[in-house]
């Protein structure tokens, strides 16, 4: 199932933070994945938010007053703001020109624009169409309206072996824009198809949410749920072919960006590591003082750092599968060296074990030396397995390769000299 | 009331550790500032010390024994080193050799000398006259006198909201010397009057004092303030046209030396940060062990590292209003971060606040992006906000100028969205 | 006492882990200190290991079958694998070959090689040797066996006045090889040499024991003497001309690893500090996790780094008297600082002490400035001693030379401004 055939399919949909089009994105995803859809009703309190009416758009049009279309959001989603109010109405190209957003400096782009709590309506074109439009009224029609609907959001729960969360997060409110963020819904779809044919140690939660209403909603509704939650990550803009940039949490130096950072430190290419910010995306919320919950963010080209940001170049050219396809792998390496973070402890921790005994190691030495580093990754192991190193921790001490570490605490553990322990 | 005005007055008070000299210095202080004069009584013992007799001195002279002039103490107080015992003699050239400090290195200019603890009496005068005196014999006089009389000091209180301190320390016994040290009492001088007019949320405490003697003087008969002693700064050499210097506090972290470090960072201009030695002016008391209090010392150019230092050459001249006024500024900008610098907690801690709703934003956003620094700091304030984090913790943490800081966490204050915590 | 002496006294005898040749080293040894040598049964169980029957060998040789002798044992104790069985007979080249170990890369010289646990038999020659051997067949003959005997190793308790222990351990196993670690054994023999004839501190123990299962041997049977063990340093390779190596602790940063760090940075010339890994000599054992006592390695060229090493070229040409000389010197820096490093309280903190009054400073002080060092050192000694700082803290607090700061320390303990707390 190439990742990019769901990009494809939701791409068209006319998302906003609430509405059909919104519906639509989550039931398309529920096709691989069996996702549970959640509605909270328009106006239920969330925090120091309340969920908006529910916003639905049919058409939107400019048209001269002989009747031609010079803009129609049936070709793109982006041609309304979201959240326009409904218009249908001879207006004078003055009037029109407070209505307009266009982009002067990218002037073949439609800019993409939203605004939740006025109550006013735009359009969004090239600035190379305005610049043509030079009659004195145009007749302009927005067929939206407001109800008392609901906010929808797409959760799914894998249980592990341990009720520990690892949670992912991706916004799935933007209407036609494919990096930000049809990749992260595309990416965290695979990646919990992937999970569900798999036995973990960890659960693994993934929510398809609007951005802020969707995450402050389930941080409201799931405080109960939050004490669970070990490790999370908000997908975003994971799809173009910029290198990886990591945001880390809150908490600075919590499992996820240790293991994250490593990841990526080992990985060739490329990367950086950006220090927490309470600007962003949805980690703005999981992150927030009361909650501070270890969430990271994980990009390639972080939001407004590109050109095609937030406009209609951010379109399906935008994106490659290669990109796509190299997010999924790296978020698996994390995944994978997450589930082996646990705490090892020898059963007798006195002295080196004769390894040889256990069949992990040589019965002869001599000059050759230290043996490869495999060798090595065994006695680190066997070292810091007292109770209070974790894997990741060995891992930093040791400066070994993880997958090294990852291999030779497996050996160790299956001849009995280490266990687990909490 | 140009701070040069206070520093003319007293340049040429003939002061010492005790003394009319000391005494006429303070009165002076107080027809600016409302300072209490406090005598500590000759022979006092104040923990390994003991307050020495009081020393005063009317006349210094040598003359050739024809009646001719060559060394004045009322051309400088400089002349005669201090607490020189009383003499009214003919000396041969070679007796009065060994009484004479010159600096042959810097031949035009009088040392500055003292020995509090000797018999001893001694005259500083240019290399370069010494060397034109050829004299077998000269007629040395020093009418001076040593009694039981008192150490004087001068202390005045700003009460704040908060009978936690900030304590301003200076020393006040150098005889004719500009820069060192009354630059010092010019610029506390200077402050303590601004903070007269203000209320503040701190109390503030002023300390003109004879070095050593007096700061052990006044740790000794204070113990009980001690522990509402948050932050101190000892301000020495503070005219001259040096770029800053701040030496940490025994501590190293202290919330003065963050404050102080951050104010320098954000001015333009070179500035050095300086490690903590037990040598130095005052702070070698108030970081004594036993006391260990948070006291850094504030400077231009530091003891000993410029050449006028302990000379004559350290005069009306050497010294700048220019640098004096900066050094006032600087120390207020201190003052006015510390004033800021509490714990402050959201009211309720989970998930951003609406900020439109509280004005604190914009309703539309889009491509325009992050927005300025200034809403990035109100972000930070809402996030840190959690109990934990003092304004110069949100200060370093986000790396953000401290002003927006202390305005963005007073707008959040002022909407009620976080409050003061202790 | 020429180090060089045990070292050419040792050099022939045929060492390995047990045996008559282990035995009349340690007997050598006593020669120059009371070393205490204890047995250990073949057959005893230590921690995850058995001690191994003893090996004795007293032939072995390679003939033609017409009688001319290729490789002889008596020639050099490395042309026998330790611990080969015995065998006594004509074997084909091709046979052989498979018992015979070269050094293709240096065929000059003969490798050094083991194997405790194996039932075999080897012979280690030049390879240039190995390539002369033309013949269809050979006469090979090892007269060994093996044997419940003992293994046998060395100690010595020197006492201190206090219990707390300083332990050195040293590995005697090796046949002739003259760095590793006739050096260590030699070094090790004339530190303690020296600390018998002082009365100290601390208590020092010093280990000559067969690697691996000597120090597990010692650590099983004396459990109850780890808690007294402060520092310990493994000495290894101590001889060569290499500069020095210092491998830390597995605590990282234990008063060894400080002390070692601090007295390398004084001395002139490069070093290396080496973080702690779990391969090595014997610190493998004392640093397991169960036992994780501070014991760090004390090298010249570390195991593995140098071409001579275990290879026939570790001879006596290779080790220098100036480098074990040097060796010997700078561990007793290393013992001078641990026993000055005690932690100092003022007896009174408040304010400094007048110096002048205890005889620690000039009555007469000025524009000469802040005086040298070493009364700064005093300062430092006198500021710090607040019960919360060793002398190395207050080393590597001030950055001062610690011989200084180690006589300002004595001067102010012998005045009684500070004495010693635990």
């Amino acid at each position: 199932m190439p990742i990019l055939d769901l990009v494809r399919d939701l791409f068209p949909m006319p998302r906003s933070i609430t509405g059909a089009g919104l519906r639509r994105t989550l039931e398309r995803i529920r096709r691989d994945i069996p996702l549970e859809i959640r509605e909270v009703p328009s106006g239920t309190r969330v925090l120091d938010w309340e969920i908006p009416r529910e916003w639905n758009i049919r058409e939107g049009l400019i048209e001269t007053l002989d009747g031609r279309t010079i803009v129609d959001f049936s070709a793109s989603s982006l041609h309304v703001m979201s959240y326009s109010s409904p218009i249908d109405r001879i207006v004078s190209r003055e009037e029109l020109a407070a209505h307009v957003h266009t982009l002067p400096e990218q002037p073949d782009l439609i800019p993409y624009r939203k605004s939740y709590f006025g109550n006013d309506w735009a359009f969004c074109l090239p600035h190379t169409t305005w610049l043509a439009m030079h009659d004195e009224a145009y007749r302009v029609k927005i067929d939206s309206d407001f109800s008392l609907g609901a906010l929808s959001y797409g959760e799914l729960l894998i249980p592990g072996t341990e009720s520990k969360e690892f949670v992912f997060s991706t916004h799935c409110c933007h209407p036609s824009l494919a990096n930000d963020n049809l990749s992260g819904i595309a990416v965290a779809t695979a990646l919990a198809h992937t999970l569900l044919s798999r036995r973990s140690r960890l659960s693994y939660r993934f929510l398809f949410i609007p951005a802020t209403f969707g995450s402050l909603a389930w941080l409201a509704q799931n405080e109960s749920v939050l004490p669970k939650v070990q490790h999370g990550l908000v997908l975003s803009c994971v799809g173009d072919p910029g290198h990886f940039h990591y945001k880390r949490s809150r908490r600075g130096a919590a499992s996820i960006d240790r293991a994250v950072a490593r990841v990526l430190a080992e990985r060739s290419g490329p990367f950086t590591i950006l220090p927490f910010r309470p600007d962003g995306c949805d980690e703005r919320q999981y992150c927030s003082p009361a909650y501070n919950l270890p969430f990271g963010c994980f990009m390639r080209s972080p939001n407004g750092t590109f050109s095609e940001y937030h406009t209609s170049a951010d379109n399906l050219d935008f994106i490659q599968a290669d990109a796509l396809e190299e997010s999924l792998a790296t978020i698996l390496d994390v995944v994978n060296l997450l589930e082996a973070d646990v705490t090892y402890v020898r059963r007798d921790g006195r002295g080196e074990p004769h390894l040889g005994r256990h069949g992990l190691y040589r019965a002869l030495t001599g000059q050759e030396g230290a043996g490869d580093t495999m060798q090595l990754a065994v006695q680190w192991v066997l070292n810091l397995a007292d109770g209070h190193h974790t894997l990741l921790d060995m891992v930093e001490y040791s400066g070994l390769p993880y997958r090294q570490l990852m291999a030779a605490a497996k050996a160790a553990r299956e001849v009995g000299l280490i266990t687990v322990t909490d």
